[in-house]
């Protein structure tokens, strides 16, 4: 590890993790406790607890602590909106610094992990990275030109509500049609669950009355047809909203991470290049992007939060 | 005027317009001439007629010219992709260069034209800007943090193709479903004639059997209640768009530009940002970015393209 280290967090809806990590994205520590939400002053608290658990070990003295945290943050670092969360409005930065004595940096879970998996994984060295994360929800994130948006507001990278079917299904986030009401681990449980209930069709998730995202995964490795048609319906769905994403904005790779992802992929993955080519503008006589997973894991939102607030902190 | 100035051509499927632009881009005369699609070698002449006519006259030499043109163009200033050109695979920047004796860039039409309205336009001064341009078809730009994005092959900002309702109506970019299906100048005239000949109702278009965008807004201001909803009804499908747009990318402000957007704009507009903010993630406690009539006309992409230009010629 280089000298300079900073700790990371990333706060999500059911788990916040924090990592010690170089700034070269290398981890040298791991801290996690369960997410409590609902109360602002917990969210702090908890926050506190990992960065407090990490602190205390060797491996260097972190001089700044960033956290990548489900919703809308602004410019300010405030959490505007995270509906996962079950809070409005919460200033992190200047409640964190209060109680950490450190400079603290805030970004979206998402965003954070476009820029770890950016500087340090998958899309180490590309310029032009779009990151969607497929987990309870479809978050996102986008590096254009080696930067990574954040937008007017700081609320940049919404792409699990990447419209893909006017009036479609009901989305958690008020909205019809999104991405997320079809390709998230909620939605693709649910869908799974209408599936079972309108068919006699054998599947080995009958007997599972509320099968996760990885169940179905799990089942669909298994052979279960109707799982993997489910996640080959969700990857497809993956792959109109990137089409959209693609033609706005041009990446040179995108990646999906997120928890769901890696036991998915081999029905997401070419479920979604797919449907994404053949949608683009130009089809058939350009390359599309490469649509990979990322590499980083369950690091990746705490390594890119430590690396965005190690670049915020002025050298020593 | 200031001194140094640039030609700037807007090369679109019918006309091909120049303008002399200064560095502040101020507008010093202009030339036109039709397009003459399908062959490569008549696009060519047709941007060194225009930039003939313009250098001849007084308000300073030109030191560089910019062309922006309708289609994908790559980052070496190839047109990889013209539809309504008709024409693949052109190397505008090699054969202009030995035409003109100048220094040439290129790039997308409607990306010229985000660049002009953020230099020298509606949205001067703003960092976080998106363009939609509606005309024959809907084309887009994109500025993020102040830079046009452009895209890893330089094929960004194809916001036409945004799919608001996959499987929907057939776009000419080959997919279906894209919001040009619904609301460029070609789809709104297509649409009044499928509502004359699917109902008995009055309308003062029933005297026009191919009526063109610019006759359907001219029917709505006159009252026609026919006109007025179809083109309702494209506002709320680029507000579909626009809700997708911001969510990923988060602008502080939208413009609409393009030959049909200021007739059209009583009822494009509100219908637009109605649909928008309903869509966006947190509506109802964020502001939404304002949605705006572009203010640079036919002028946009001339200026953005030479502007470009310029900014890539050294200071002599």
């Amino acid at each position: 590890m280089s000298d300079t280290v900073a700790i990371g967090v990333d706060a999500g809806g059911t788990r916040t993790r924090a990592a010690l990590v170089a700034a070269d994205g290398t981890v040298g520590g791991r801290a996690e406790r369960p997410t409590r939400p609902g109360e602002p002053s917990a969210l702090v608290d908890v926050v506190v607890e990992v960065v407090h658990a990490l602190a205390g070990r060797s491996g260097g003295d972190p001089v700044a602590v960033g956290v990548g945290i489900a919703g809308l943050v602004d410019a300010g670092g405030t959490l505007r909106y995270g509906p996962n969360l079950a809070v409005r409005d919460v200033a992190l930065v200047p409640a964190l610094h209060a109680r950490l004595g450190l400079p603290v940096t805030v970004l979206n879970d998402a965003t954070a992990a476009a820029l770890g998996e950016q500087r340090a994984g998958a899309a180490r060295g590309r310029r032009d990275v779009v990151l969607l994360t497929i987990g309870t929800g479809v978050g996102g994130g986008v590096v254009v030109d080696g930067q990574v948006v954040t937008g007017a507001n700081g609320f940049a990278g919404e792409l699990g509500h990447v419209v893909v079917q006017e009036g479609g299904r009901a989305c958690p986030c008020g909205n019809r049609g999104c991405v997320e009401a079809y390709a998230s681990g909620r939605a693709i449980a649910a869908i799974v669950a209408e599936r079972l209930a309108s068919s006699a069709g054998a599947s080995v998730l009958r007997e599972r009355p509320e099968p996760s995202g990885a169940d179905v995964a799990a089942a669909a490795a298994a052979g279960d047809e109707l799982a993997a048609g489910v996640l080959a319906e969700a990857g497809r769905w993956l792959g109109v909203a990137l089409a959209s994403i693609v033609n706005a904005l041009d990446p040179e790779l995108v990646l999906l991470g997120g928890g769901a992802a890696p036991g998915a992929a081999p029905w997401l993955l070419p479920a979604a290049r797919a449907a994404m080519a053949e949608r683009l503008v130009g089809a058939g006589w350009r390359t599309p992007p490469p649509v990979d997973l990322a590499s980083l894991g369950d690091d990746a939102g705490a390594i890119g939060a430590a690396l965005h607030a190690l670049a915020r902190v002025p050298a020593t």
